[in-house]
Parts: C-alpha cells; sequence; structure tokens
C-alpha cells in the first residue's frame, strides 16, 4: 500500500464519478463467441454504489456483483443472442448518472480457426528485453513505479523491445525457426521494472517499454506475413505485487494468504502423489511463488473468470498461434481445466503449452490431456520435457562408453516417450530462460552443440530454442539470472558488433548458425520430421542410430558418442534401410553409401535420407 | 560337446534300454491339481523308437511327441480324472519292453492355500555358498565338470551349504527377518563350479555341493517352525551350458541362437519403447545372457510347459512361499504371462517377485499387474524397485540442503509410487547379490546405516535385506561380483572369528546388529507398517516426515537429512498429529513431548508411535 502513486490518488480526488474515470475490463469484447456469458470489471470510486443497466437490447444483464470494496463492480452479460454493436451501460445513482458506451465488435471469422504451433513448428524463445532495442525513446519513460534502465545490472531493464523484435523478423526468418513465444509482454510496473514480464500489472495492457498493444499487433502482424507463429506467454497464477488489485483488494479471498506470507513449497508432485498431505497440497497452490507475486485465488469464481476472459482476448484481438501459461500447476487445478476448455471451445485447434516443471516422465506427462496415469483429465493439449532438458546438459557432453553414459542415456530416455498420451504434443528443449543455457561456456568445437541441435530438431515432439543459441550465447544460472538472459550484441544501437549479421560473429559463430539453418530449412515443410513415426535402435560401439519415416519417406540419424573413429556394421538397421544402398546426408549433400559398413568420426552425425 | 563327461559316454554303452536308463521328469506328480495336462519328459538312448502306453485308467496319453533327437520323449497325459496311484509307463519296441512305474502322489492340502510372501515380512537374501559352511563334507565332491573349492577365490565354490542355513536359523530368526531368499539352490555342474547358482544344469535335483533335496526339504520345514518363510530363486530364461540339453539338444528350437552365439542387448525398455526395432526386440529375448547361459526358447511348446510344471513341482514338493524369477523381462513375455497364471491356478495366494531391472518406475511399474500404463498384462504380482536401490547410493550418504539432494531425492522418489498398480507388491531394498553393497566401505559411524535401514523397514512395499548387512559387509561390484559375495566369517569351521555371536562382532556391529534387530521385531504383526497408509510431508530444513498409518493407529518417522542440529516446527503436521502431544519413540523406548517444536540432532531418526 506504501508504493500508492502520486496518479493513483489523484484519480479518486474528483468528488463524483465521470466516465473516463471509470476502468472497464475488457475494453471491449465480440459478438458470435461460443462462451454466452461476458464477465465486465468496473473500477472508479464507490461504484458499487451505482445501478447498472445497458442499452442493448440483444444483450441481458444477469448478475450484478459487488465486492468487499466499493470501488469494484461486476457485470455478468449473457451475449448468446448479442450481434456486433455499441451500447451504452448506464450507472445511476440517485440523480447521479454516468453512460459508457461498451462495444461488442464483429469476430474476424478466420480466428475461430487459427491452427495452433504443433510439431511442424520450431520456437524460438525471446526476452523482449534482452534481445533488441528498436525503440530507445521507451526505454526510460514516466511509470508509476521507479525503475532504471541499466544495461550494466543484470537484474535491471536493458530496453529491449517489440520494435527490436520487429526489425529482426527477417534475421529468424533467415535462420529458419517457424515460432516465436515472447517471455510476458504485459505491463510489468513493478519497482525495479520486471524486465522479465512474471509480475503482471495490467492484464489488459502491453508494457509500454516494450510498446503499445498496436504494436504487439503490427509485431503479430508483420510475423505472420513472414510465415512465422506467435506464442504468448500467460500467467495465471500470480500478478505482481504492484497491481492495482493489491493496493485496492478486491475482496480478501482474490488472492490466498493476503493476510501473511506464505511461501509456495514448489512440490508439484503433490498432485499425484498418493503420500501427498493436504498442507503440502495447499502450500503448493495457495503459497505464493515468490514475495513479488502475489498468489491469484483461482476458485474465486471472479478471479477464474477474469483469467479466461482475458486469455481469450488476447487471442481474439491479436490473432496469437499459441499460449505458453506459466507455473501451471501451481494454480488451481480445476480452474486450469475449465480454463483449457474455455480456450478450445472458442479455438478448437488452438495449442497451449504449460509449464510443469517435472523431473520424470511420469510427472510431466501426468500434466498431458488423456494421460493413462491421471484420472482426472488436465485437458492441456501440450506439456514440456523437462527432464530432457535435465539430461542433454550432461548426456551430450559426456563420453558414450560401450554400455552406458552419454547418448545411451538419451536413447533411455527416448524410451519412455511411451507414457505420454500424445508424444507429438510434447516442447522438447535444451534450456530456456529459466535454466542454465545449453552451452556452460563458450565452446572451442561444435561437435556438442551439433549433437544436441541435430536430437533437438530430429526427435518427435515441438523443439523450443532459446535466443541466441544460434550465437553459441552460453551461461549458467548460478552465477545469476542474467547471466541466461544476456543481451544480444548488436540489438542495441550503441553495440560496437552486431551478431545478427554474419560479420559480426566469429567463424565458429557462423559455422553454428549455418549448421542450424541448413537443419531448421530442411525441417520446414518436412513431414517425416513433424509427423513421422520414429524407430531407434539400441546403441552400436557409442553410436545412436533412429529413423524418422512417414509412408515411404524416411530419415535416418547416425550420431557418434563417442570421441574415436567408429566402424558400424549396418546389417542390424535392415528393417529401416530396406535394402538401399545409398542415401543423401543432409549435412555434407552428398551422396553416402550404405554398404556393410559405415564409418564415423569422431562425434560426427549423418543425417541421411533414404 | 567337447566336455561330455565319462559317466555320461557310460550311460550309452548299454545294448538295450533298461528302466534304470531312462529319466523320467518330473520323477512323481500328484492327483487333484487344476491344470489337468502333464508333460512327461522321458530321456534314454533312442527312446523315441518305443511306443508308450499307461497301465492307469484314470490318466489318459492324449498326446506322444518325439523330437529331432531320438532320445527324448515327450508324453501328454490328461489327468483331470486322476486319483492318487502309481502307474506303469510301458515303452514297447518290438519284442523290447521297458516298463517305469510312475507315481501321482496325495496332495497336501494345505499347498493350495499357501499365503505368499507379502508386506508384512521382511525377506534376508542368501547366498548359500557364501553363508555358511554346515557339511564340509560336501565341499569338494565328485561332479561331471571339473571344480575346486577354494575361499581364496573370489570367482569359485566356497562350501556353503544347505545345512550352514539351517545352523543358523536360530540366528536369523533372533535377528527378526521373516522369510529367507536363497539364491538358486539347483544343480549347476558347471566347469568351476558356478557357486552363484544361476547356471542351472539339472531342474530337478538341489545342487549336491549345497545338499540333497531331502535336506532342501529339511531346511524349509524347520524354517517354517521358526515361523520363517523361504522364497525360491527360479531362472526360466537361460540353462547352464553344461546342461545335458546342450550335450544331446532336443531340437534346435529348443534354444534361441543355437548356432551362433548372439548376445542380448539388456535393453529390457524394448517392451514398452514404441520405438523399438524388431531387431532389438529380438535380440532382448533371444540373445544370451552370457556365453555360459544357453538362451531357453519358451516359444518352445515343451520348453514352456517343462518350465511351468517344473516351478509347480517345485512348489507342491517342498511347499516354498514365494519365488524370485531371474531375469524376467529376458524370456518370452507371453510365456511369463501364462506361468504367472499357471501358479495362481493351483496357488491362488501364491506370491512371485520378478527381477525387471530397470531404472525409471515407469518401466518397473510396468511390469507390475494391473499396471495403468501396460495394455498386456504381465500378471506378475510384485516387482522390483530398482529405482529406490540406485538411488539410496547416493542419497542417504549425501548431505541434504534446503531445496534438494539427500532426503529430498527420497522424498521425490516416493511421490511416483503413484504409478504402481499395487505398492504393497513392490520389493524395497539397499542391495543384493547383483548390485554393490549399500555400504561402500566399512563405515566410521552408523548415521547412513541407519538412515536407509530405517527408511527401508518402514516405507510401504516388502523390504528385502541382503545377507550380512546387519554385520556391516560391505563391498563393491566394480571390484569383483565376490567383493559383493564375501562369506560370512563364522560360517566355516575352519574361522578364527564368528560374526554370527555379539562375541565375535565389533562394537560398531553389535550396534547395527541390535538396530536392525529392534527395527525387525517392531516391525513383525505391526499392521501400520505392513499395510497401513503412507502420508508425508515436503522437507522442513532437511527433515523428512512420514507417517503410516491404520485404522486409528499412527507411527510418524522424523529424520535429519542433515549433519547439524535442527528444530522443526510441528503444526504442519497437525493433520498427522491430530492434536497428540506425547508419542512413543520406538528407538529411545522413550516418551517424546511433540510440543510446537522438535530438536534432531545431526542425522537423528525418531520413530514414533502416536
Amino acid at each position: 500500500m506504501k508504493k500508492t502513486a502520486l496518479s493513483f490518488l489523484l484519480f479518486f480526488t474528483a468528488i463524483s464519478l465521470h466516465a473516463q474515470q471509470l476502468k472497464v475490463e475488457p475494453t471491449f469484447w465480440w459478438s458470435d463467441m461460443e462462451e454466452p456469458e461476458l464477465q465486465l470489471m468496473i473500477y472508479g470510486k464507490d461504484i458499487a454504489d451505482y445501478k447498472p443497466t445497458l442499452t442493448s437490447k440483444g444483450i441481458y444483464l444477469k448478475e450484478v456483483v459487488t465486492l468487499e470494496s466499493p470501488n469494484y463492480l461486476l457485470l455478468y452479460l449473457d451475449i448468446s443472442n448479442s450481434k456486433p454493436e455499441t451500447f451504452d451501460i448506464v450507472f445511476s445513482n440517485g440523480k447521479k448518472k454516468i453512460t459508457i458506451p461498451y462495444e461488442l465488435k464483429q469476430r474476424d471469422p478466420s480466428r475461430r480457426n487459427i491452427k495452433g504451433f504443433d510439431s511442424s513448428d520450431v520456437l524460438y524463445l525471446i526476452m523482449p528485453d534482452r534481445f533488441a532495442n528498436g525503440e530507445p525513446s521507451n526505454d526510460q519513460i514516466p511509470m508509476r513505479m521507479p525503475y532504471k534502465v541499466d544495461r550494466n545490472n543484470p537484474n535491471a531493464r536493458h530496453g529491449g523491445d517489440l520494435k527490436g523484435i520487429s526489425n529482426h523478423l527477417d534475421y529468424l526468418s533467415n535462420l529458419g525457426i517457424t515460432a516465436i513465444w515472447l517471455n510476458p509482454v504485459l505491463e510489468n510496473d513493478m519497482e525495479g521494472g520486471s524486465y522479465h514480464g512474471y509480475a503482471t500489472t495490467d492484464y489488459y495492457r502491453v508494457d509500454p517499454r516494450l510498446g503499445t498493444n498496436e504494436d504487439y499487433v503490427k509485431l503479430i502482424n508483420e510475423t505472420h506475413a513472414k510465415g512465422m507463429k506467435v506464442v504468448m506467454d500467460m500467467i495465471f497464477n500470480h500478478c505482481g505485487s504492484d497491481h492495482p488489485w493489491m493496493k485496492d483488494v478486491p475482496s480478501k479471498d482474490w488472492f490466498n494468504n493476503l493476510d501473511h506470507y506464505v511461501q509456495t513449497s514448489h512440490m508439484k508432485e503433490v498432485y499425484f502423489d498418493n503420500y501427498a498431505s493436504e498442507y503440502d497440497k495447499k502450500r503448493m497452490t495457495d503459497g505464493w511463488f515468490v514475495p513479488s507475486t502475489p498468489d491469484l485465488n483461482q476458485r474465486n469464481r471472479h478471479v477464474a473468470k477474469y483469467l479466461i476472459q482475458n486469455s481469450i482476448w488476447w487471442i481474439e484481438y491479436v490473432g496469437i498461434d499459441g499460449i505458453r501459461q506459466d507455473t501451471y500447476p501451481y494454480a488451481d487445478y480445476d480452474m486450469m481445466v475449465n480454463w483449457c476448455k474455455a480456450v478450445y471451445k472458442e479455438y478448437p485447434d488452438f495449442n497451449i503449452v504449460g509449464e510443469a516443471w517435472l523431473n520424470n516422465p511420469i510427472g510431466t506427462s501426468f500434466w498431458q490431456k488423456d494421460s493413462k496415469i491421471n484420472p482426472h483429465d488436465t485437458q492441456l493439449k501440450t506439456v514440456m520435457d523437462f527432464p530432457f532438458m535435465g539430461l542433454a546438459h550432461t548426456a551430450f557432453f559426456e563420453e558414450t562408453s560401450e554400455w552406458n553414459g552419454g547418448l545411451h542415456s538419451i536413447y533411455e530416455h527416448m524410451t519412455y516417450d511411451f507414457v505420454y498420451a500424445d508424444i507429438y504434443h510434447v516442447l522438447r528443449f535444451l534450456d530456456n530462460h529459466d535454466t542454465d543455457r545449453y552451452l556452460p561456456e563458450y565452446p572451442t568445437d561444435l561437435s556438442v552443440f551439433k549433437q544436441g541441435i541435430t536430437f533437438l530438431l530430429t526427435m518427435p515432439g515441438i523443439p523450443q530454442l532459446y535466443y541466441g543459441t544460434e550465437l553459441l550465447m552460453n551461461g549458467n544460472k548460478q552465477k545469476s539470472d542474467g547471466d541466461i538472459r544476456k543481451d544480444v550484441p548488436g540489438g542495441w544501437p550503441e553495440d560496437n558488433i552486431n551478431w545478427f549479421t554474419a560479420d559480426g560473429r566469429d567463424s565458429l559463430q557462423n559455422e553454428a548458425f549455418r549448421f542450424m539453418q541448413k537443419l531448421l530449412k530442411w525441417r520446414q515443410g518436412n513431414d517425416i520430421i513433424a509427423h513421422g513415426k520414429m524407430k531407434h535402435y539400441a546403441l552400436q560401439k557409442g553410436v545412436y542410430a533412429y529413423e524418422r519415416y512417414l509412408g515411404e519417406k524416411s530419415v535416418m540419424v547416425f550420431m557418434n558418442g563417442t570421441s574415436k573413429n567408429v566402424t558400424i556394421e549396418l546389417n542390424r538397421y535392415a528393417e529401416s534401410l530396406k535394402g538401399k544402398s545409398v542415401g543423401f546426408d543432409i549435412l555434407t549433400k552428398q551422396q553416402l553409401q550404405l554398404n556393410a559398413t559405415l564409418e564415423l568420426t569422431p562425434k560426427q552425425i549423418y543425417i541421411v535420407e533414404l
């Protein structure tokens, strides 16, 4: 409460309310939605003293809810018979009358058929504050809460923005990725600025340091125009501690544990653990992630409705191609089920990926729709393969021996894929903004790099890359979060070098970029890799061999996990090679003879089209 | 074939066959069995030239099978209408006639109701050659294959035997275990002697270096008389390379890959792995475990019937209380399903534990009857928690920090128990004859030892101990198999010290023995631990707390995973403590005050009855 800014106080100095002093969320809506009920949250001084009526004939005000704070009013409208129109909401208090126009827009008919990101895509995760600064004028601007742009401080805002991303869409398209996932872009008007975006203070506004809502629409349209998709990061579990809801709490049960701080246990296992105590279950969902992120109570039906509507508003308004939902198991389980259903009701082919960070495929697969081991279906289409991420940081780096270690661990990991209900809706990644980068330090050669990337881009599922991987960016979370979220040199006008151009990169970076580019371009439209089945073989002399196949088409990958020259016998792969004695290696762009044996140099990779 | 011993050659020097030159397996059988079909395998020179008939009226000879070798004849008898009787099998070849009496015994009515070992038991695994030598006269005896008893050679026979075990039943009973599992006791007439027992050369005969069939019956009866059970180790996947079947192969398809050696891949994952190649599947089941263990082809119906009947013969003959089946996934999957069904048909309450060594609970739980993730039910009641074994060797030994490591890993492991169809039929263990011993070396104090033992004996499931653990025996498999299978000092007449008596042990050993004895005795008949539910709590300051409860009865365990003094708050355990302010610590045999806080010294354990 101490942090209440001057502008906030000024807001309430008027004697009686005027229309412009009322905040309505969502600011507009659409007719022709599947969901017949629309919640409007009205915010203004003593608005609870007013009685609302509507001028529309098709729309029915079915419920008016006041909360503990007199400054909130919740209207529940039945819009099942609505047409596109602008009607008035009239608030009356004796003689006082306030009139607000409200618009139900015509739906873009293409929205309903949004085809969410899928296994034909490769996602590229960008932390907007750290990628490129396209609009320096929005770096240090007046906000309610004080902050300071400082590129020398790993925990401060650095000034990256949506325009910076827009400026580099050709770079991304040229690299060959097909979708961008941005860390959250909504307002984080927090003391210090909350550069990472995970402390929302306005669910309907892009953070002005990143750009405007219109800039976001523009970025998405430009990205679509270049044939790439956009995934929006959302957080239902918590908001930022400087959210207006914390300054003027709608009702005590809007948040969990508002009276005294309770830290979440982070024990996401409680959902399946037969032994979990009620204490731990409650602490998991109702404890706060960190002190700056108040835990929203999604069991409150108004909170739930607000969040669900907000996500649908963004889909409908900006036309995103998917959602990445943060801290998935930390929110109320049933509400998240309802959320998935609500989104798929409006957009049946949409895709949501949930961050359910568990260390065993049992745990990650539990969260996926239709899981065999979860009697209470989550309805969540896509989950993240955190176990692979963890494993990749050791397995590709160590020597593969005769019977274990190295690529044996990768092989073994893949054998457990069967536990997922839908392996093509599993997000696979080597790193993200919350983990060590795949490369712990700048590499001396690219053998480990190439094997990890090759595997990521050829295994079943949806690959996700983290910005700068193609530039050999490296980092260690133990040092600081900032170490894994560094600025891309060349993204800021003042930078002396520019890694976005070949000239600005060193030769190893260019080798890495070209290697990824080659694989990414090859993967585009490649149905075998996107939708094909997989067959793999227990390792032979430290060489991991696997096939992706679809109909008559087939690709075989051979990966030497050892630092030795190895000659393997090919007869054991007969059921994949099917008698073919020649293939085409897409890395060397050369024919490869497939006779009795195949030789591989240390850490060599063949990607062979048959 | 080179190894054919003199006695074997002499066997065939007779001009024509006499009854005593025919081998019949099984040597006898029982009437009143559920299974109506009995296979008799007749072995003798050119027996296939003879036509068999039976003198019994109730028993019908429904099928006579000759194989590639003329020295085998398989008779399939319908015994559905049999009564106890001895009848003749008459073999005729022109004027030559051989008559063999065959007995169907009266079934012991108690057999059908054998109650297999369960979670009220604690198994104690004994390698008979290494435990105690009760009968030195059977150490170095004439066998077909040469061997030498040499206690200085870790890979040679050492002379332990069944009599040695018989002699120490009071020791075991006094320790407090309730069941012994012996490594295989059947004949291993192999060059070198195959001390471990996993290379069977006669499925119907106890190895004479261990004792006679009658000694085995005697040991089991004595063990039962002392209130303990016996689990028999069986191996269906392979026999020993000196088995008579290898010298005179019944038919080529009696074994897999008889013509040329194929090594199994050990990739037990192929059974669930959606990506597994046919090549790897075939190699897994049909490859040989090691060159001295020919891989039996259980898809051959005669082999399958032989093995199934053999297991039932031992149950019925000696009255064992359970079977531990070796290398479970290496045998034919469908045959093993049929085997389980066949055993449970005769003995509905019997228990079988299968060695399915996989590193993830997904893999181990897959093998258990009614697994949710296995569409083709194995019917196997009990599986082994290998992941816990692997984890225990690091988790109990490392410091538990605020958020991870140490007991956190144990907690996390337990959260995955839900994936098992029946957690009370999961064998839990810290080590066995194939793994490093729990203690890598002789300990300087017992804190790690006690925590591992306490957890093993209080978690849901069937605990299994490995002989000598109570004596602080330690060892590392990397050094040699012998290092984890050492003789127990005092088990041999020539030993100077005797660890079987308190006087022969040092003070640390006596502390370990008494600690285990206290827990084991307390666990006996303790329904809470055997059958109760579990509730556990995310760690508090490195202290793992969990409850076992049944009806109104409850036990709480507190385990300090840190090397520091810790004071924990008890209010979070309210749902377990249920307002009780005092408990009884079974380790100190003292009342324990349960007020607002509880203090624990480094690595301290409380086991509190509430």
